[in-house]
């Protein structure tokens, strides 16, 4: 646990930097270079590159022997099972970012041999901080935070999103599990934009469940711990246990989840 | 115009005094008592029916000959062809409200014979204050805004909602809308519980479309002058011209609007 928190330490000055020149270029973004990426729908801006080159070369200078994945130098994936990596989204949330929506996040993860340890989400525009070391609780700021206790479908929020795949297998997937999620007479869908602060809202009691199928590894390493630490439980989406590599997530706390018809627990 | 500005000007500390009362409350909420309404999935707490009881008093005791329709009053909405009317609603996304999700807003409008020519939308939680008087242009802060010049799908921020109303018509026609969306291939869905907050991110460039079937004239009457007055567009989503009683509403810029294909614009 020190261990942790001394990396913890060297971390949070860097994700408060990181956040300054985040607020900056999101005030000046109309004038930003706008490149387009693997899709015509998934944009990434120099500012995605910025950060990530500045975690890096942080990170590395610090830990020379220790692996890093990110979003935007797509890192091999294997690096996760190593004794220590560092996974980072340098904006979850581009799209929001481009669009001038404060809800972006900075996602900074570290993990020992495939599980996450630490993880840290930051929105700068919002001003929010979210941590949590495993088995040391999640905080928002100074404060402990928990999962909401929600257990009936019209009492909750769901969160989703409709990632960047517009393919008709995943489309038509996409509006029938919303279909299946609507039937169940729920309060409301909400859709942010940011798996990572998605996970935050679930671990702060703020939505009840969300799932996703879609997101990668950099998106969902740092808040599936914290909604963990928050007293949550995470899943893919079948109900199988979560792997970070699955590219789907299923987080709500432990009361709901033993309500949830899984698996399967919605059509994929 | 003058008119219209000291009216803005009475109305101003009234919404900055109703802020902090929302403020309050929400960082209390959990201690709240919350009422339910008209269906299973639509809340209604105390502070929406305290902010209400503070505006029309306030209200009354300043026009005592206008008329004045509020959310959780159930008002005859023919009142809205009157003279003078106002249109509030106390707390819009009181689901979010309830969650502790930060989207949340008093929206105020003022109309004259079926015209809204004033109307101020502001989320105490995100300290953000949206205005417009006709003719006057649109606000955020003491800052003009304008909507966003995206026209093409892929570049473009869809918002829409999914109401309260979980009969399989309107959820299949949701889904059915959300298909269709998703079909042209757009950057991203958003949704984030407040009607009135959609439409003030269209007016700042941040959502490139809005759209929703099942609002209340108080969920947008501001905001929808603050969309025309940003150099936005507003109609019904079938693309007639926008009655604010009618239960629709399509918000967008004006180069987006001439390749939206209505009517019909979605299915209905």
């Amino acid at each position: 646990m020190d261990n942790l928190k001394q990396r913890l330490c060297f971390a949070l000055p860097l994700i408060r930097q990181a956040g300054t020149i985040l607020r900056g270029a999101f005030s000046l973004r109309k004038e930003g270079v706008i490149y387009r990426k693997k899709t015509e729908t998934d944009p990434v801006t120099d500012t995605d590159i910025e950060l990530e080159t500045f975690f890096r070369n942080e990170i590395f200078s610090k830990f020379p022997n220790e692996t890093f994945i990110g979003e935007e130098s797509a890192s091999n994936l294997e690096k996760f099972d190593c004794e220590s990596c560092w996974i980072l989204d340098p904006i979850d949330g581009t799209a929001n970012f481009v669009h001038g929506i404060p809800n972006v996040a900075i996602s900074l993860a570290y993990s020992e041999r495939g599980q996450v340890v630490l993880g840290i989400v930051y929105n700068p525009l919002q001003e929010e901080l979210f941590t949590a070391i495993r088995g040391g609780g999640a905080f928002l700021e100074d404060n402990p935070i928990r999962v909401s206790d929600v257990n009936n479908w019209n009492e909750a929020i769901v969160c989703t999103e409709f990632g960047s795949d517009r393919s008709s297998v995943k489309c038509n997937m996409i509006v029938e599990n919303l279909k299946s999620v609507l039937d169940e007479k729920i309060q409301g869908i909400r859709a942010t934009g940011s798996a990572a602060l998605n996970l935050c809202y679930v671990a702060a009691g703020r939505f009840d469940v969300y799932y996703e199928y879609g997101p990668h590894i950099w998106d969902i390493a740092a808040g599936s711990l914290i909604v963990e630490e928050a007293g949550g439980a995470v899943f893919h989406p079948t109900g199988s246990s979560l792997d970070l590599r699955s590219r789907g997530i299923l987080a709500t706390n432990q009361k709901f989840c033993k309500k949830l018809k899984f698996p399967p627990f919605w059509h994929f």
